[in-house]
């Protein structure tokens, strides 16, 4: 397994050239902490957690995976460990409000973290990263007293928290769900039902796991508009912060699964297990979705992590093994063969997975900043703003971003040749790992439908406009700059089709709503390649900047330039394919009566 | 995992009607007894094999993998048994000349049997398999005595075989290998090195082993022209079918790797094994190479495998799973929801899937059609052009095929959503098992290579022009068919952009050989996008005469024509984007030095 070294430079690159996020957070009320001082001492004690901790421990919670037993289960070893160390040293409440006991960090600068969690060891983070959600409905939606209850232990780390969503027979179809929930005489309920796919659902790592459920009360109406939601947690509390009774809620068993053997995914039985009602009835599913941008942009950050993961252990493979000589001339004459990153089309490889993390961290770091203003702003305008061009570029940044993770962990793993598929170099798990991304947290055609259905077709284009008048805004800026014409002059066609594009799906879609299913995934991808090319020529033009000024890192912004114009020539024409399928219509997978599908 | 299946409606139509099989083993000496009613009887009962016996083990093979003990390598519970029957009912020697003890049957009618075996059971299939390539050649270039000591065993099946190449330190570039083969007194040689990732190295299915290894006579010349070939038994053997003495070859270890678990892959240790030299010395390579088109077509047919079964499963799922409601209005209104085989998106999956099988099927037989011309015919011109056209195809149906079957495993996987990464659906095993065939028996990179620097380049755009004028007539001859302009109309223009591109690749290459690198990949998979196109458009004529003729199979040839469709419209605009690739050049990929990969 690659050993993981957190991309400080370009991290901070991301953050504070390109993003500006000292200025950001300075726009924050209570953000001027958030020095770039302060934020850099935290990013590089997170660094070394990760490097030093929780790297170590990837390829172990694979091997080992996790055992169900009667009692619980048992997490790989050196799990729990890490997870005390990692509570000890406070990251849990870093972005959590002093009110709560947490360090007050806007939520952009945990998101960083999370990178870098996730990046180690993937299977690990989700331990604590599945507490966010967990602790957000409650913070969002739960009374005085649930808060006071619950929140103090989630926010240290002491308790860790879960979203209880799936059923055997639905996921992504909510609406059909059936676990129950009875109201018993002293306002608690009665939850009774299954639910799988629970992930941290059940494990050895915290003194208590305090479940979000969604449940059905008696009588509620069918579909989406009948579902509740409901915290029940493993062990009963009497809100003192000491844990009492056992719950009846148990983990059934564990999946057998394809990666993140580290972490646990549960079947989780509830038989009458006692809990108590968040919000409003009726309206679970509303309340979940206040938070959904964030849990999302949460597992894009895999598709980002795969990527880098597997561009650190294939590029120092490429380095080092040797084979054939380089066509264009012999490299390194003193050994049998040149190594392996001579070669064009290894390069080609390493280039893609290289192109997709820092695109990825870039418009990861975007849409966080997004969401510090939607938090944290003190302008309504500006959260409203903030909040649309979020919820436009989540759905992109979770279906996109995963969409090239996974295809970078398979480059990484081919640049290997056969090694990669050995399980000892560890390529092959980032594989397995990174797979599931395309899938939790809502599937790339469950995204592709928020996206083009809802936020862009739903809302007139509206939404759409917002974000390339951002990309027509920056051109103009832009516009004369002579040297980066090969970038953006591409960008702002593109950015101009786009809008063609969608107008032409809407008005197919008006006569035939198959339409929309059909464009949907293409559009998506569409999107995202195009968004990435904005946020790689933003990165383009400060690395410019720096180089015209004269600068001692002259190597650093040439290859961030070099980087850049790779992804404008070999990534970017992607986008024609899909755009191309966008506009092919409905008819050619509609056709088919689905009995001819085979003979 | 899903049953398997065999598409025995398929297989008879891309044999009998698009490439009219019957006909083609006419023209063979000795090929009319391969007779439409013949051949169909094998494949019924081939694919009754398949399903009842391979199919159930693959899980099997999958979950118990192999064992390595001191004595040798325990292969899953079933696979040995199953190998038994394989060589009572004859497969092995089916397509074995008749003075070996074959049946004598066509080649091409082997891959079809290949086909089935390795979509139920690729990891099983693989036993059998690896044996053609031993057999091959010593069929090729061993001594009289060679071939009467080893090729009874190995037709029929008693005896298997293994190929051993590659090295720790190489794999690609063999001109680097180190293993020795010292001359003995008696006319043998003494073996000696290490070989990695030897399939089917060591097992326990057969009596004996027969290794064909790679290695360097002492002061042979350095690179690929100092490398020799030498037959070395695990047990030697007099000479009258009897198994002797064990030699000094050893399975060190088995690899534990991503996929394919019930198949063990070797180390191969060989401390002075006797062996004998095959064919001349210092031209080991060149006699490998005689066979290599047929290997990798064999190795093409694990992406045809891998999509065939991924689509079968996936389309079973979506037939039988229920979520949310078709856009275009209820259609299982008594259920709770639909079946996701209404959702265009669920669709786009399944017909990628279909389409890719299908028209790897067709792109496989009809290079197999060439190796039989190329094996069997008694004309000289005939057997030249087909071998031509053979090697033209065959690193794209290798490469491109293992690329899109891939994809195929990905997206059967994706419609299962959540369950499709959950080990007992059996989908994410396909996905695993898929992945090694991108790699082994040379990488997509080499292949690519291959393609368009030897095939394409080195010939001056000959081989090619070979196959352009091929399309160009099938253009021309349906020209008049005005329901088919869709698809002809298409493939017409892109026949001729190919050799557009290819000749700016070539300029550019004059210039600067890395642009060759640059290209290749891109290259290959704009190829393999048009061959499959090409292929298309025959199946779909072919349906359309006989939905013009009036035909009892209307639903059939309708659906072919759909899928047909679906290809061109959604499947074939990727060309453009790699087209856009290959003509991007070199400098994107070769101006970062390597030391500013990372910061």
């Amino acid at each position: 397994m690659p050993e993981y070294k957190a991309p400080l430079r370009d991290i901070k690159f991301v953050m504070n050239e390109v993003l500006e996020s000292e200025k950001h957070y300075a726009s924050l009320p209570g953000g001027e902490e958030a020095t770039p001082d302060m934020i850099e001492a935290i990013i590089q004690e997170g660094a070394k957690f990760c490097e030093q901790v929780l790297s170590p421990l990837n390829a172990v919670g694979d091997k080992e995976g996790c055992t169900w037993t009667e009692d619980g289960v048992k997490t790989p070893a050196g799990f729990k460990e890490a997870y005390q160390q990692y509570v000890e040293g406070g990251w849990p409440s870093m972005t959590a409000p002093a009110e709560l006991g947490g360090q007050g960090l806007p939520a952009s600068i945990g998101l960083v973290m999370s990178e870098m969690v996730g990046t180690a060891n993937w299977a690990w983070g989700m331990y604590p990263g599945l507490s966010h959600g967990c602790q957000n409905t409650l913070e969002s939606h739960g009374t005085p007293e649930q808060k006071e209850t619950y929140l103090p232990k989630l926010v240290s780390g002491e308790w860790t928290g879960t979203m209880c969503l799936t059923e055997p027979h639905c996921g992504s179809d909510l609406g059909i769900l059936r676990t129950k929930a009875e109201p018993n005489a002293d306002g608690s309920y009665s939850i009774t039902g299954t639910k799988i796919f629970i992930s941290a659902g059940e494990h050895d790592m915290a003194e208590n796991i305090i479940h979000i459920v969604l449940a059905r009360l008696p009588d509620a109406p069918q579909g989406t508009k009948g579902i509740s939601l409901f915290v029940v947690p493993k062990f009963l509390t009497s809100g003192n912060g000491e844990v009492g009774e056992r719950n009846a809620v148990k983990c059934g068993s564990i999946e057998h699964k394809m990666g993140i053997h580290g972490n646990s995914t549960c079947v989780m039985n509830f038989d009458g297990a006692k809990g108590y009602l968040v919000g409003p009835e009726n309206r679970g599913l509303n309340c979940m979705f206040t938070f959904m941008n964030i849990a999302r942009i949460g597992t894009a950050i895999q598709g980002l992590g795969s990527a880098e993961l597997s561009f650190q252990g294939s590029l120092a493979y490429a380095r080092d093994r040797l084979a054939m000589r380089s066509l264009s001339g012999v490299k390194n004459p003193d050994g049998p063969a040149d190594p392996i990153i001579v070669h064009p089309d290894v390069r080609r490889m390493l280039l893609t997975q290289k192109a997709f993390a820092e695109g990825a961290r870039a418009l990861i770091y975007y849409a966080a900043q997004q969401s510090d203003l939607v938090r944290y702003s003190d302008d309504a305008e500006v959260r409203k703003e903030a909040d649309e061009l979020l919820s436009f570029l989540t759905p992109i940044a979770k279906a996109f971003l995963t969409e090239v993770g996974c295809e970078s962990t398979n480059l990484g793993m081919q640049v290997f040749g056969g090694h990669g598929f050995i399980s000892e170099w560890g390529m092959e798990q980032i594989v397995r790992d990174a797979r599931i991304a395309t899938i939790y947290e809502g599937t790339t055609g469950i995204q592709a439908l928020d996206l083009l259905g809802r936020k862009v077709l739903m809302t007139q284009g509206e939404s759409l406009k917002r974000f390339t008048k951002i990309v027509h805004k920056f051109c103009k800026e832009q516009g004369e700059s002579e040297q980066l014409q090969d970038l953006l002059q591409p960008l702002q066609a593109h950015n101009k089709e786009w809008g063609d594009i969608t107008m032409k799906v809407g008005m197919t879609a008006m006569k035939n709503r198959d339409e929309v299913g059909a464009a949907s995934v293409d559009y998506l991808m569409y999107s995202g390649y195009l968004v990435m090319a904005y946020l790689w020529a933003k990165m383009a033009v400060v690395a410019q900047q720096q180089l015209e000024q004269g600068t001692s890192e002259e190597a650093f912004y040439t290859a961030k330039l070099q980087t850049a114009r790779f992804y404008f020539k070999r990534l970017l024409p992607r986008a024609k394919a899909h755009g191309e399928a966008v506009l092919a219509g409905a008819d050619s997978l509609m056709d088919m009566p689905e009995e001819h599908f085979v003979f």
